[in-house]
Parts: structure tokens; C-alpha cells; sequence
């Protein structure tokens, strides 16, 4: 119990770059999320402390809080008629991604594998940038909203998916089609069982107990944790077990309430805290010796996104506007993208050229996005007026 | 941004152990801070995680915020008006203690080095122990609860004081007079400035500057750990500048506001993680090798604070019942003694018979205060009525 705060400086320090971002946000009338990643970058530029474990961990708090509250924010029905939709709308960018990224690799002489992991690279979205710009734009609960979160989720799952199998393919040349078809038959399961047992489970226990407001976000932050703990077992990411947990506690009696709470002691501290040390890890030195390649690749992983995710959505019967943003709402890759270019760089597998063009990538499309969806959904919510904002 | 979320289980199962002892304290009606301990204890015999630092840190912002929230919540001008009582009754408490410690050595035929040690760890209250028994009781803004808060912050600071006084004595046998009064002089002066020019400046910032509610509780928490580091940088305690924090802010209209988000994000999170990681440090081999001396500091540290804080108490015209309040609630021991405890052990100074008598005392105290502190305070509330409870 011996009080001795280290990390004190380093917290207080970052809470006033996320403060400070969020002015700057404010200013220039763009979503919160960028000020921190430019104030984080900033911050990272200058200050050169090592980034305490403690602070990252808060960090990992706060996306997954973050993602909780859009599972709780979400309208579940919705999201379960236009998963159809959403599931073509991620496969049409994913599959023009991946293709662009692989040839783009192999044109510019990188090998069969290191094209195989670049092409992985640019499958699965940011669920975390996507997530801030649609929480923050208040438009989960419409049409749109649920289309983009479906298509992130269904992203992350088929991301992950391939990366198993692209990493097993680079390591042994052998494609374990059994580990990959165990994961397959897991992920379903995992959102079946709390989807229909729990979200039953939760309406009914919701209607009998009641907790008090204390106990009601530790209730809501266990959830949360065992889910996060469960998929991270399974080899997924956590954000997607911090999202089911929402979206199933999302259709009780509780969901109001704990709504309110996590977006607070989220949006209060954790989430700005997770956003600026995501741009403090921006790494400025990769921009320094960036190439051809870094520029080739981010304007393929736009273009991927934008056309492959548009043109399937357009094939789903939505219009220009919904199938643009949608294709826009795809672009930032970081999370899945930044976990195989390390993989790849600490394995000897890729070369220091590839591996700083995909850190460029990350950067630009991270930065990138906010803004311009930002502006899209705006655009949206202003040309349908509140036609399609049900419930809100 | 590789999501390693390690420290994840660990954060579930302390949950889980915070939310049933909780549970326990409701059935046996008995503060929540209890079953905490309880269920800390419990689960640190034998679930062997080495406890991971991020959920150490989490437990001191956990502390942090309490001691926060306990400065938002207090009657300011109370605390003002009863600033000599509570000193005098703060060193009835301290001066008994600390002699009586110090003899209990001697005669159990420690070194006097060992002897002055014994006795400075009986000096300081757990600020945490009885911050948390009178946050839930509801008398934070009673007379009782102001003198009780005003002892123990005076404890902390003398405590201190007299620490770094022992320390430099023990271990250089020369007593540096100037360092000591330039703590005093510094101590004071953090007390006066935000008191007197941060208030005012909040009061009148508060009248201007309106913040939604991400930014406000963000804001609370950012000064919150300035005050926090500048005093641990002085070499006091972290939690005196979180209190002080809290006070300065409690005299603006934020007050109300903050108080709320603070007491949930506290108690909802990190308050709960700090009591059982407390009880999961109690330990158990301290017990296994218990002699009477150990026996002889407890009921030497009850009866130094009891008896001293009572009739100082007494002396500054409080009833028999308050007296007995203020001197029950300064018996828990744990913060400052354990610090001494761990700098006399590591050092050689300590004998392992002295260390392991300390932290049975530490882990005794903590246990027995709150029922007993809860008892006597829900008694008091019971007989006076609401006659005290201005402004409740």
C-alpha cells in the first residue's frame, strides 16, 4: 500500500493533451477523436517517456468501454435484419482490399509472403476510430450507424480469421484448414449463445433485480471483462467480446441507465486516454525514410475500402450516399494491421521498408477518417432529415 | 495498440470478489468496506497471482478519488471553524500513541532506533479506512464527520513530519532541524494557497465557464492529480493533495455535479479494486508467528488512540459520545505505518519479530475500525437526530 505513483505525471500529462485535443477539436468543428490523436502525436514527438504499462492498460479500459456502449447503444433488431447486408458489404472490401494490397506488394518486388501479409493488413478496420466518429456523430441508432458497425464486426471476425491463416501459411507453408474451421464454428457460437440465452437471460433478470448505480456498472463492467477475457482466449479481438457483451445487455432493463454511466467514466477518462497514447505510438520516424510503396499502399487501402465496401453495398439496395460512407466508414486500419506488421518485422519475415509503409498507412487512414466521416454523416443525417433516425 | 490485455482476468476476479463482498456486508449489515477486505483476504490466501502493477495503480487512483470525493462532499466553513479542535484532538491521539508505542518496545527490550520506529507507525490513521466508513455512514457533513476528517488529515501530516524526522535520525543520528521546518513551511503553504486563491478562482471560474459532462469530470480528475503529485513531490501523501483538491473544488458550482460522476466512476471501479487489493496484502504468515508483542501494539494502538483523541476531544467541549467517535475512528493504522515498516525491515534496522508485529497491528485495525466506527457513528446520527446534519 506503500503510495508510490509513478505514473501520476505521465496520466496527468496525457489528460491534458486529450483536454487540450478536445478544444482543438471543438475549434475546428471536427469529431474529438482527431484533436487527441494529433495532441497524442504531438505529445509523442516531444515528450520521450517510455509509455508506463499502466497507462497502456487504462488504454485497453477504455476501448473496450467504448465498444461496450456501442453494443448497449445499438438497436439490436436493426442490426439483426442488415446483417446480411453488413456481412456483403465487409466481404466486397475485404476481397478488393486484400487483392489490391497483394498485387500492389508483389508489383513493387516484395515476396509471395510478405505480399500475403500486406494484403492482410488492409482487411480489417479500426473498429476503435469507426466506433469514436459514430458514437460521437449520434448516429448508431439509424440505418447507417448499424450498417457500418455490422460491417466492422463482421471485418474484425473474418480479419482475424485470415490472419490465422496467413500466419500459418508464412510460418509452416501448411494451411491448418482444422484450427481455422475450429475458430470459424467458436466465433459463430460465440455470438449465438449470449445473442439469444443472454440477452433472455439479462431481459429477465433485469425485470426482477435491481441494482443501484454503483453496482450496476461493476455488474456492467464484469460483463464486459469476462466477455473481452473469452474472445481474447479464442484468439479474437476483445473489442468484439466487449461489443457482444453491450449489445446483449443492451436489450434489458438495465441498458438505459448503464448507458449513461459507461459513457461517462468511459468518455471522462479512459477513451481520451486510449486515443492520445494511440497517436503518441504513431511513430514520426517512419515518415522519414517513407517510399513509394507507403504512398501506393494508402491510397490503395482507400480505394479498397471505399469501392469494394460501396459497390457491394450498392448491390445490397443502398443508395450513393449510404454506400460511400459506408465504404468511407472502412478505411482506417490500425489494431489487426499493426499486430502483423510487428508479427512480421519481429520475425525477420519483413523487410523495414514494408513494415514502416504500413505503419504510414495506419497513421494516414487513422487520421484521415475521422474528419471525412465526420463530414459524410453529417451530410447524411442532414439530407434525410430524422426520417431514418428511429428511436432516437 | 497490440491488444495485450493480460491484467484482464486479474481485473475480473477482483471485481467479482468486490462485488460479493459487498454482498457479505449487505447481509451482515456492515459497511461495504468490510466484506472488501474480507473478500480480499480470501482471495489473496489462495488465488496466487502476483498482483500486476496496472491493478495496483488502478487502486491508487481508486484511493485518490475517494479522498477526492471525500474533500467535495465536506462542509468547508465547518472544517474552518473546527480546525483547532481537530488539531488538538489529532495530537491527544498522536502524542499518547507514540509514546506508548515506543514504551511497549522498550520493554519488550527493542533498540531505542526500533522503539522510535514502533511508535511513529502508531502515529498516522489509514486516511482511506476511515474516509471510506464515513462516506457510506452519510455524516460527512455532520459536525462528528468534519472533526473526524479534520484528525485525520492533521495525523497524516504530522505523521509525516514526524516519519521524516525518525528517519533522518535513525539513520543519520543528527536531527535535520531546517529540512523538517521547510516540510512544515511547504505543507502549510500548499493548505493556504488553494484554499484562500484556488477557491476564489474556482468560484469565479465556475460562475463562467460551464462544462458538459465528460469535460467536467475530466477537469475534476485533472486537478485531482496535480494536487496529487505536487504533494507526493513535497514527500506528504498523495491522498492530502487529492483531499485538498476536492475541497478547493468543493467550494465552486461544480461541486454538486462532480461530486456525483466522481462518486460513481470511484465507486462503481477503482474504490472497490483498492480495499480488496488491501486485503489481499494482509498477510497471512504475519499471523503464523505471532508473539505477545504483537498482541500487546494492537490493544497499545486502540487504546493510544481512543484514550488520547477521547479526552483531547473531551477537553475541546465535545460530548462523551463524539469523544469516543473522533478516538474510535483513528485506530486504523496502515498507509504510513506500513511504509516505516517495509524502510525499517529492508534496512536491517527492523527485526522480522518488530515488521511481522506491525502489519498483524495494520491488518487488525483496518479490520475492527469500520463495524465498530459504523456502529458508533449510525448511534450518534440515531440520538442527535438530523439536528447536526446541516445542509444534508
Amino acid at each position: 500500500m506503500g503510495l508510490e505513483l509513478t505514473f501520476i505525471p505521465a496520466l496527468l500529462v496525457i489528460l491534458l493533451a486529450a483536454g487540450a485535443g478536445r478544444l482543438l477539436s471543438k475549434r475546428i468543428r471536427q469529431p474529438m477523436i482527431l484533436g487527441e490523436l494529433i495532441l497524442g502525436m504531438v505529445l509523442g514527438s516531444f515528450v520521450d517517456f517510455a509509455e508506463p504499462d499502466p497507462i497502456h492498460d487504462i488504454a485497453e479500459i477504455g476501448i473496450l468501454l467504448l465498444l461496450f456502449s456501442i453494443g448497449l447503444s445499438l438497436d439490436f433488431e436493426e442490426f439483426k435484419r442488415l446483417g446480411v447486408s453488413s456481412s456483403i458489404t465487409s466481404v466486397g472490401g475485404i476481397i478488393l482490399s486484400f487483392t489490391f494490397g497483394y498485387f500492389a506488394a508483389i508489383v513493387f518486388g516484395f515476396s509471395h509472403s510478405v505480399a500475403l501479409l500486406i494484403g492482410t493488413c488492409l482487411v480489417a478496420t479500426s473498429t476503435a476510430t469507426c466506433a469514436a466518429v459514430l458514437m460521437e456523430s449520434r448516429m448508431l441508432r439509424t440505418k447507417i450507424g448499424t450498417l457500418i458497425m455490422g460491417a466492422t464486426v463482421v471485418d474484425d471476425v473474418i480479419g482475424v480469421v485470415i490472419m490465422s491463416a496467413v500466419i500459418a501459411l508464412v510460418l509452416s507453408s501448411t494451411f491448418q484448414v482444422l484450427d481455422i474451421l475450429l475458430l470459424v464454428v467458436l466465433v459463430v457460437l460465440f455470438f449465438l449463445i449470449p445473442l439469444t440465452i443472454g440477452v433472455r437471460l439479462f431481459r429477465r433478470a433485469s425485470e426482477r433485480i435491481t441494482f443501484g448505480r454503483e453496482s450496476l456498472l461493476m455488474m456492467g463492467i464484469v460483463v464486459l471483462l469476462l466477455f473481452a477475457m473469452i474472445t481474447q482466449e479464442m484468439g479474437i479481438s476483445a473489442l468484439i467480446g466487449a461489443f457482444v457483451a453491450g449489445l446483449m445487455v443492451g436489450q434489458s432493463r438495465y441498458a438505459r441507465r448503464l448507458r449513461e454511466y459507461v459513457s461517462m467514466i468511459g468518455g471522462g477518462f479512459f477513451i481520451p486516454i486510449f486515443f492520445v497514447t494511440v497517436g503518441m505510438n504513431f511513430d514520426p520516424h517512419a515518415f522519414v525514410s517513407v517510399g513509394w510503396f507507403a504512398a501506393v499502399l494508402v491510397v490503395v487501402a482507400i480505394v479498397g475500402k471505399v469501392a469494394g465496401r460501396g459497390l457491394a453495398a450498392k448491390g445490397c439496395k443502398f443508395d450513393n450516399r449510404e454506400s460511400l460512407t459506408v465504404g468511407v466508414a472502412g478505411v482506417p486500419r490500425a489494431e489487426v494491421a499493426l499486430v502483423i506488421a510487428q508479427f512480421g518485422f519481429t520475425r525477420n519475415i519483413m523487410t523495414p521498408d514494408a513494415f514502416s509503409a504500413i505503419l504510414v498507412m495506419a497513421a494516414v487512414t487513422v487520421i484521415v477518417t475521422p474528419p471525412l466521416l465526420w463530414k459524410i454523416l453529417r451530410r447524411v443525417e442532414y439530407e434525410k432529415g430524422r426520417s431514418n433516425n428511429r428511436k432516437f
